[in-house]
């Protein structure tokens, strides 16, 4: 999984700061999650196939995570794209671009399907033989879902030198691709000896915005990286509460709750200078921290 | 008359050029036209100091003159904006804003007037002691108009020196600067004598996005000057015809038939790699030829 992130400031686009948008990218899919203002420049900036993206989801009806989603669905519209899109997103999301559409009497020549979100509860949006993608609810001032990208689990990686050797038949390589045991003329072979094992499952979890939320917890449980805002320090913690928001320390908290092996710390408030502060605030609870900017890019 | 040029590309945002949005600042006011996506960036890298926004004037409902009117209103919410603000737009225009606000929960603390046009002729949109604004309907796909910012006559200057010489009393002043002649002790003395004339009365007219349309003619007579859209070189001229936009000939001949002072291009469509064509083509027609960029700033 390649995540770039494209812009993680809060409220408002500035001139070198653009509001929530990412990418994650995974060897077949290209998944778009928010998109605030000026996102679609931020694509051509950060020189992505932006025309790869089919699946586009959005946790929560505030501008600075939906107002550039309007014009990204006209732009590939003017680029004459034909392949579906499928978006996600709060109800009310549709009727918002539909009315757009409709008034500039600009319709799309491919097909937008609109997967409009209400539930409370944790739900499945998409599901491939590869990855699942979940809802992860957020506690913010209206309707929010964060989205939880789980790999699924992959085939055992087979030690063909060691078959070759042992003159294990093909016909059996299914069963240890599925990690089974295998019997071969009165012989058990344990899987672990002729495999690899699986290839570790990766997740990312993306929490923003919420405040501090400890029923997101389970569903984030191991991830391989978790995004979550961190508007406000400690020190507003007050400010954070009040407006439905995250301090460092509490999205490093729910890191270290969920077992987290990264914490991604974005949607940082224009009030602070230095976004440094938060990883100073957050490596006092939880040690992998990184600061979201905007160009930046992280595999796992 | 200030004019800034925010951006005057066609279609679509790109990385280095921005869709439709100006500002044209008077001694008083600071009047928006058209918003594309990135405005609000637009305006804060041009360190204007977009707080003294009042008025906002949308031509149409196509998204490139208008995705950044919701990011532009809701960031004067954040900011905490008090003051009044009138958008003049096409129908349709205040659903689109009210629904996206009422979806966000978010509400403005400020007063937000809305004045919706339909007619096809031209109207009267603001005035004040110093300027009048008007429609100029122009002939796209959609309803769409441009917007005439004319100067009231104003008053004549006086010739101190001149008046205090002859000794006129300062009753008579308030009639010199309306222009007329004052008769002194049976003397008649011209105002020509007295006064140096009126200050020039200037207008800019903006007509973006139309087709050739010669109806607009009377309406932009002698501006000082005049933004026309050229979306298309003449040799594109067929496709111009056909999307309801113009070549840089045809708003030179609407320059030229208007006795307009200069004429300012804009919209190109990416499809030209140097826009320094569309005016090789415009002053074969029309002399005074400039070619819009973003961040131009024009005097007039």
């Amino acid at each position: 999984m390649k995540l770039h992130i494209l812009g993680c400031t809060a409220a408002t686009p500035r001139t070198l700061a653009n509001p929530t948008a990412q990418v994650l990218e995974t060897k077949r899919h290209m998944f778009l999650i928010d998109c605030g203002e000026g996102t679609q420049v931020q694509l051509r900036r950060q020189k992505l196939r932006f025309a790869r993206i089919n699946h586009i989801f959005i946790s929560h009806l505030h501008g600075d995570h939906f107002f550039g989603l309007i014009g990204l669905i006209s732009t590939f519209m003017l680029l004459g794209r034909t392949e579906d899109l499928h978006i996600f997103g709060p109800k009310g999301i549709k009727e918002i671009i539909l009315l757009q559409l409709k008034l500039g009497n600009s319709y799309t020549a491919y097909k937008l399907y609109f997967h409009e979100l209400e539930s409370k509860e944790t739900e499945v949006l998409f599901e491939d033989d590869r990855i699942k993608i979940s809802t992860i609810p957020l506690a913010h001032r209206i309707y929010t879902n964060g989205f939880l990208f789980q790999e699924k689990e992959t085939e055992y990686k087979l030690n063909i030198p060691v078959l070759e050797d042992l003159k294990i038949p093909v016909v059996y390589y299914p069963k240890l691709k599925q990690g089974g045991d295998i019997v071969v003329d009165d012989l058990i072979y344990r899987n672990a000896d002729l495999t690899f094992g699986p290839l570790p499952q990766k997740s990312y979890a993306f929490c923003s915005d919420t405040k501090y939320y400890e029923a997101i917890v389970p569903i984030i449980a191991n991830c391989t990286a978790l995004y979550h805002e961190s508007t406000f320090l400690e020190k507003d913690a007050a400010l954070a509460a009040k407006t439905g928001h995250s301090t460092a320390k509490e999205a490093a908290k729910i890191a270290q709750l969920a077992n987290a092996k990264q914490l991604i710390l974005g949607h940082f408030s224009s009030r602070y200078n230095n976004t440094d502060w938060f990883k100073q605030e957050a490596i006092t609870i939880f040690p992998a921290v990184t600061i979201a900017y905007d160009g930046l890019t992280i595999e796992f």
